[in-house]
């Protein structure tokens, strides 16, 4: 007997197949060379990762940063939030006029060992993969439909966004900065980027959390993406309103597999969004070889060392 | 704004809060404390974990392990799976006899690295802790309703099983041994547990996996379990055919809830399954300050060196 899971496509799967293929997203990019890195420390704790390259501008700042062959610490006189956050924006400042800073965002974002523990500064977002810290992100599937009918809503992103223009992209998504929880930030980022009313917006429930590392030319990418799911109603239109997004549309669940497990077309993060999406629902099963990676490769472990 | 997370009591907590405490199921057990074993190799890899106190049992039989202070080696001239399998069955049967493998299943569990993995022997169930290797399982959680109105299937094990006589267990739940897929394990165990006919057996969808680590007396339970979804129609009634279960009822969430954050009343990976099922569907949220703890709980890495 073969189980009844989902038709992952009409004509590219038998019924009972479960979707081998979707490892690819996971491969798009090489395990991280921490070798190519010191260790960013404050307060004594692992925070962070610098590349090795970036250093002589690390240097450039001796009252700020102690360096030594595998670590830049954070100078230990800085010794609360307000002071590290203070010495950290100076430092910033000076990088973003000498243009080591593209994409400022006029947003911060905290700095700790995890998204539960108190920030040890603050830093502008557009900086954090210079320093390899946490990011965090909230993200909202848009849902119309069930089973073989489930249909997504996908975005496009602009051709003018900083980063992956013209990547498909989630119905909404943002970065979560300090100051708005997670819950305000989302119904903010349902109004700006879909045109998604409050009442409607209220209707999302937390499904889960990814983590991905990256290696960017710019630095290490560390983020932790909290998930929303938002079941809509089969009428609804989402319209951004920021400019964001070119377009949206609303993909059949083979169509979203399919894309995955031939393409790169999705941004990776938000790749890994829908296969978390696709295990929750059970478009994929034990069955798949790479089921069990899948799963590990969606929430790997923040490499920090534990303090 | 507050988030409209479901409420998880209509009288501890108000609407909008996540439901901390559920933390306490995770603190259920000690970390495991790893000094207390011997890495299990086979095959120059790490399969597993045997209790030093054990160890002279293994001195017994100089012709199937090499022991060292560290190590416990199966020896490498039992080059392949049935002579590894044929000198492991010989070891358990003396051991049975001397009454050191209690509850003798008559099941083999794969030993390897991963599920997804060749296996290199195959061992008794019962054997599995003492030498801590990896053993799995299949769940499913019998659902009613949604939201708010959510009614879990839970069942009270008989007061003669081996394992946690009469604690809370799942609708449908049992090991998961060589030769039968996940998938026609599950319709057998539908079946005899719950009395679940085929038709209504096949609704069943994958959504996650939980992974366990416990040091139980008789060595280190290192568990992955498989969990299935299984939404069902209010007026089926289970029926257990095989006598491991002394009542079936359905819990209200908001009591599911209420008892996984004041008791112990639930097999320990049954209460993992449990939160897995509540972060999954929106009843904990990033509100809850441990729900990033929950979550990285419910999946530990497996605890076995890379090869």
């Amino acid at each position: 007997m073969t189980p009844a899971t989902f038709l992952p496509s009409a004509n590219a799967a038998p019924a009972g197949v479960s979707p081998a293929g979707l490892i690819r997203q996971l491969r798009r990019y090489p395990p991280v060379n921490f070798g190519r890195y010191l260790k960013f420390i404050v307060a004594d704790q692992h925070v962070g990762w610098v590349q090795r390259e970036f250093t002589d501008h690390l240097r450039a700042f001796p009252q700020v940063f102690d360096l030594d062959s595998a670590h830049v610490r954070l100078q230990n006189r800085l010794a609360d939030f307000e002071a590290r956050s203070a010495a950290m924006a100076e430092v910033l400042e000076a990088w973003r006029d000498q243009g080591l800073v593209p994409g400022w965002r006029h947003e911060f974002y905290p700095v700790a060992r995890g998204f539960d523990l108190p920030p040890l500064l603050r830093m502008e977002r557009a900086a954090t993969p210079l320093f390899g810290v946490l990011s965090y992100g909230v993200n909202v599937n848009g849902l119309v439909g069930s089973g073989n009918d489930l249909r997504v809503w996908i975005g496009r992103r602009s051709p003018s966004k900083q980063v992956d223009p013209n990547m498909l992209d989630l119905l909404v998504g943002g970065g979560q900065p300090m100051g708005i929880s997670v819950w305000d930030n989302l119904q903010k980022e349902c109004r700006e980027e879909a045109g998604i009313a409050p009442e409607m917006a209220r209707r999302a429930r937390p499904a889960s959390v990814i983590t991905l590392m990256i290696e960017a030319p710019e630095g290490l990418r560390v983020g932790l993406k909290f998930n929303y799911d938002l079941v809509l109603p089969a009428d609804f239109t989402p319209r951004n309103t920021d400019g964001e997004v070119a377009e949206f549309r609303l993909m059949p669940v083979a169509e979203l597999i399919d894309n995955l497990r031939s393409a790169d077309a999705f941004m990776y993060d938000i790749a890994l969004v829908q296969i978390d999406l696709l295990v929750r629902y059970g478009y994929i099963g034990p069955e798949d070889p790479d089921y069990l990676t899948l799963i590990a490769g969606l929430r790997q472990a923040i490499p920090f060392d534990p303090s």
